[in-house]
Formats: structure tokens, C-alpha cells, sequence
């Protein structure tokens, strides 16, 4: 099973009944180079920032998880964005 | 099987050998509002802008998968990037 049938999958579930707005971002990176500091964390805080060029994005709408084990590292961000109304387009 | 674990199992598989730097960007976009124009497209640029500050990205090693499909988006970007020495930090 590729990785966008996974996603579809998990995203079809029960957002019939549930019509909200939201975001999943995932960034995985298999390092070559296992001794090298991650940037990661760094691209977790520009990625929100241009986001909210586009959304209204309330922090506290926002979870992180991030995790790294030897040479992979992934961060996800799950965003609950506002209603329509509030976008910024 | 959460979205980490399968994340996890997929880039396990033949890493050991061949010790490459990879970035794999997911972003998925549930939308309530579905005649809104989608503003993923214009994101994956400036994702693709904000990892550069990070690694040189040769613009022949990203491949772009986009799909959509009713309420439901999906932008995938895959990155080859070049060996440790090239890094920006």
C-alpha cells in the first residue's frame, strides 16, 4: 500500500460526520550522516510561518510530535484550522 | 497502525543499504469548504523555499505528487538531497 492510500484511508474515516478544517503535515528525513545536529525542529516553526500566510493558524490548535530514532527523524504537525470564513484568501 | 509506525516501516526497508539523505514532505488537507481554491500548490513552493535556507535542493531531485479527491488533498514531495558535505549548516 503506497503512502497516499494510507493517508486517504485514515482521512476517510468518519469525516462524513465531522466537517472540520485541517492540516497534517509530515516531514521525514533519513539522514546519511547520523552524527550531524537536525534541522528539523528549525523547519517545524518556518513551516507554521508560512502556513498562517495562508490560514488563520491558532497555536493551540496545533500538535507536534516529533521523533528520531538512529539515522530517521520525523516530524508531524496536525492543525485544526478555523471555519472558512477566517481564511485569508 | 498509526501514520508514524507505517512512516517508520516504510523507510526502514532497504536503507542499510544505500545510505542516502532523504526528505519525504507530506501535507494533507481536509477541507469543509469545498469550492475554495486549494492553496496547497502555492505552499509546496514555499516549503520547497524555506528547506533550501537548510540543503541544497537540486530541483531535479524533487519529485511532486499531488492529488485531490472531493474534500480531500494531498501534496507529496519527495527530495534526494546531496551528500553531508553539501549542507548548509
Amino acid at each position: 500500500m503506497g503512502l497516499l492510500d494510507y493517508f486517504r484511508s485514515t482521512q476517510s474515516k468518519g469525516s462524513a460526520n465531522v466537517a472540520k478544517e485541517r492540516l497534517q503535515i509530515l516531514v521525514a528525513h533519513d539522514r546519511a550522516a547520523r552524527g550531524r545536529p537536525s534541522y528539523l525542529p528549525k523547519l517545524q516553526q518556518e513551516i507554521l510561518d508560512v502556513i498562517r500566510k495562508y490560514v488563520d493558524v491558532d497555536m493551540n490548535a496545533v500538535s507536534v510530535n516529533y521523533e528520531q530514532e538512529e539515522a530517521h527523524e520525523i516530524l508531524e504537525l496536525n492543525i485544526v484550522l478555523p471555519e472558512a470564513g477566517h481564511s485569508r484568501l
